[in-house]
């Protein structure tokens, strides 16, 4: 774990980045200056009303209930996009005329250089962020009255995956203005579902140490280690060698019967478990950027050799995520790779001798959300969860087959959009019940074959993806065939993951 | 990092015990039910009514933002300290007459199952926690309306570090009730200043994995390494060794002039300097189990060898601190106890020449504050800086010398306190600068040699101690003395640290 050398460093000359030092990757500030020009852009050809301002509201610091500790700050996801900003307590706003972009920090006591560090002065954080205009916030509503904005638009709106809303700015003050809140939430989720080039190198690294961390993982699992002390390896990997401080959400670690619980791994069910001899490791974790989010799944047994048991199940979900993965394109509708995924797993269980009966009619039955209870994938970005899955103009949540209502989007596919694909088999026990029992489920199971698999606990394959001109190319890096996984896991094929992308 | 055998675990025979694994230490859910008979028999030497219930309502998920994912919960810290319970969602209640506790769980649908895992049932919460009644929350209004209390006392206060006040328990019906919560919040917060036989072994567990993470960093560190590295070798050993999955605080990595930042490592100044040569590191790490906190500070060159100044430096400092140790017992002020750390320091410096002139001049005018501008310590419990230091009855916030109305307690020692000891000496920029110009000031500086010391940082030691019945004893376990480091440093001594206490 010494060598950080592999992961790509961004050729800047001296430009202003954001990064965690040699061998991370410098994020070009400029990255969010474009997509403060492309919201400028996409504003002006929805013909927002000239003079019209932008302004976002920043991320506050979380304390931990009544203490005087906090959670470690993560910026907000719109307001890191447009500003790039890793300081809590801060504003931004956006000349829409003009492009010209201002932002508002806090104004700290002297006694706050003892506790928090050197104070920068408005000029430093002009340069550290690449942005001309930095006010106080304490003056926002003079520097406002003298912008003397026609419109202050500001982010309304509700996550389709939460259904939180998110924060709208707001000031001592602002009712001076006249606010619109009905215009910038969908535009700017609808850019966010975009990704720039610049963007997608950001991804790409994130990725890119994800995998790695997973194959450093795959190396060390062993019986008898609790499953926590694999996701402290992760863990350690990203931050150690990446720089990555976060991970985009909570690793979910279950190995047995642990991996047919979905988001295994929550306070609840805290990857405490000691991995026994002959299981099954699903493994999903995911680091995190200076807010780029990465989100990989490896499924493999703990030794390292796969069951022929294990060979079936994990081989029907890669054939559904290759089978994916071969047909996303522009233009391809992803409820309808959802159901390709469904297709293809359903005939190779049928193959298994668990199913039987006409693939269409199962899917119809609901035999495929028996076995995958969740969708197929979902946008990645700021958020592991991205935004822009149901905005206005596109296709609404879909229902006309069980299991594509938990969609996190059913957009038709364009270039630039990063997804993950991420089909899974799990054997749930209350789902497997309901599938023996249910009159018109349990004529499509071979029970004896079926209930073999109680216990076995589940297999996920979740790459991230990006969709390009005519295709889409897999940006994740590991092991994932069974001849792969079983190679690697023996300590072979070292050179095929060397080279840098 | 392979060995888990030093570390302590319960010898309990089939008691309910909340632990992460094999090596790691079994907390006793009767841990939890002391302290609400202590609570019970404080209220009743109150004189509370017949028939008084208490209800406290435990932590909720924090989401991010808008968004689907939420923080890693944790608990809040009244709660776990009456209930032991690990989940979010939860209510509690005690009845005061007879001690007997109910709890209020969630109900969740059926299809939690899939994604969270085995909904438990009432029967195996109560076995979980071992707290015979367990009720559902929206059976809350008629389970109390059974117990028919004459008051409901609920926790109402503010935390005298944070000035937050603490969530009072609120329920759709609580107004059918008498309640009181004007009692609860300063007999709990008293209470948790004394630790139990039970509590005293957790804290002692948390501070040996702290101590050896500590240990393992001090050997790992390097020139060249970014500051962050080392917090990730400590957290990662934390939790793959200890099962601690949560730091008690951000992790302080500060090295050279940053470790004059007290409280570096945000995410404004996020550990990412890289630590050069002949260097002083300052460490201020602490691992989190089930709550309870840890919080240690080392300071050492990341060379492993002392110069003459980086010595001076620190033996003023472990002087303070030693001083401070020694005359820790029931009966003295933590007020006076901070004042016998400053002295000892000033001392010290002026013996190597940085200062000149009568110590009590110097304690008065504020010499010491601008070396060491924080307090001596802090109450360490379920919060890193534990709850009680200013409750009724006890002496006020101090004022009468600079520095000391920083300090989060002014009371007199009393046994089973645990507290942290941690003296500091900084060369911070601004108050330098005010040291050597401000006229009632200055006098007290040799520039010439002090200034010498810009850009050095600084120092803390910081131990964990328990007040015991005739003095103090210090939990902390990591090489102290320049000599102690430099062995250590070196490779040597690895027998001094292994046997467990």
């Amino acid at each position: 774990m010494n060598s950080k050398k592999c992961f790509r460093e961004c050729s800047n000359h001296g430009e202003a980045t954001l990064n965690m030092g040699p061998g991370t990757y410098s994020i070009p500030l400029k990255l969010f200056q474009q997509n403060r020009n492309r919201l400028v852009e996409r504003l002006k050809a929805r013909n927002v009303q000239n003079g019209s301002v932008v302004l976002l509201e920043g991320g506050d610091d979380v304390p931990f209930y009544d203490t005087d500790t906090t959670y470690l700050f993560r910026q907000e996801s719109y307001f890191m996009w447009a500003f790039g900003i890793t300081e809590p307590g801060c504003f931004g706003a956006i000349e829409v005329d003009t492009g010209i972009a201002h932002i508002f920090i806090p104004k700290f006591p002297q006694e706050y250089e003892v506790w928090m560090g050197k104070i920068l002065k408005k000029e430093e954080w002009s340069k550290k962020y690449v942005i001309q205009n930095v006010h106080y916030i304490d003056d926002m509503l003079d520097v406002l009255c003298t912008l003397n904005p026609s419109t202050i638009l500001t982010l309304k709106g509700i996550n389709t995956d939460s259904k939180f809303c998110a924060k709208e700015a707001s000031f001592e003050g602002i009712k001076k203005f006249s606010v619109n809140n009905t215009i910038l939430f969908n535009e700017i989720a609808d850019l966010r579902v975009f990704k720039t080039d610049l963007e997608i190198e950001v991804l790409k690294y994130v990725i890119e140490i994800s995998s790695a961390a997973h194959r450093h993982v795959m190396r060390t699992v062993t019986v008898g280690k609790t499953e926590y002390q694999c996701e402290s390896v992760f863990l350690h990997y990203c931050y150690e060698v990446g720089g990555c401080r976060h991970v985009s959400y909570t690793c979910i670690c279950g190995t047995g019967h642990n991996a047919s619980i979905l988001h295994y791994g929550h306070a609840g069910a805290p990857n405490a478990s000691i991995i026994k001899e002959g299981e099954m490791c699903l493994f999903d974790m995911g680091a995190n950027y200076f807010g780029y989010a990465s989100d990989i799944t490896c499924s493999y047994p703990v030794n390292g050799k796969f069951t022929n048991d294990q060979k079936m199940i994990y081989n029907a979900v890669l054939n559904a995520n290759l089978a994916v993965l071969k047909s996303a394109k522009p233009g391809v509708s992803w409820t309808d790779l959802h159901i390709i995924a469904n297709i293809s797993l359903l005939e190779d269980l049928r193959k298994g001798g668990l199913i039987k009966g006409d693939i269409q009619e199962m899917l119809k039955a609901g035999v495929a959300a028996i076995f995958q209870p969740h969708g197929l994938g979902h946008f990645l970005g700021l958020d592991v969860h991205d935004v822009g899955g149901y905005l206005p103009g596109n296709p609404p949540r879909p229902s006309h087959i069980p299991g594509v209502d938990k969609l996190r989007t059913a957009r038709i596919l364009e270039e630039r959009m990063v997804l993950t694909i991420e089909p899974g088999c799990y054997f749930i026990d209350h789902l497997m019940d309901k599938a023996v029992t249910d009159a018109h489920l349990s004529k499509y199971f071979d029970a004896a074959i079926f209930n073999r698999f109680r216990g076995f606990g589940g297999v996920r394959i979740e790459d991230d993806v990006l969709v390009t001109k005519d295709g889409a190319v897999n940006l994740t890096r590991v092991p994932r065939t069974v001849e792969e996984i079983e190679n690697w896991m023996a300590g072979k094929d070292d050179d095929k993951y060397q080279e840098c992308r």
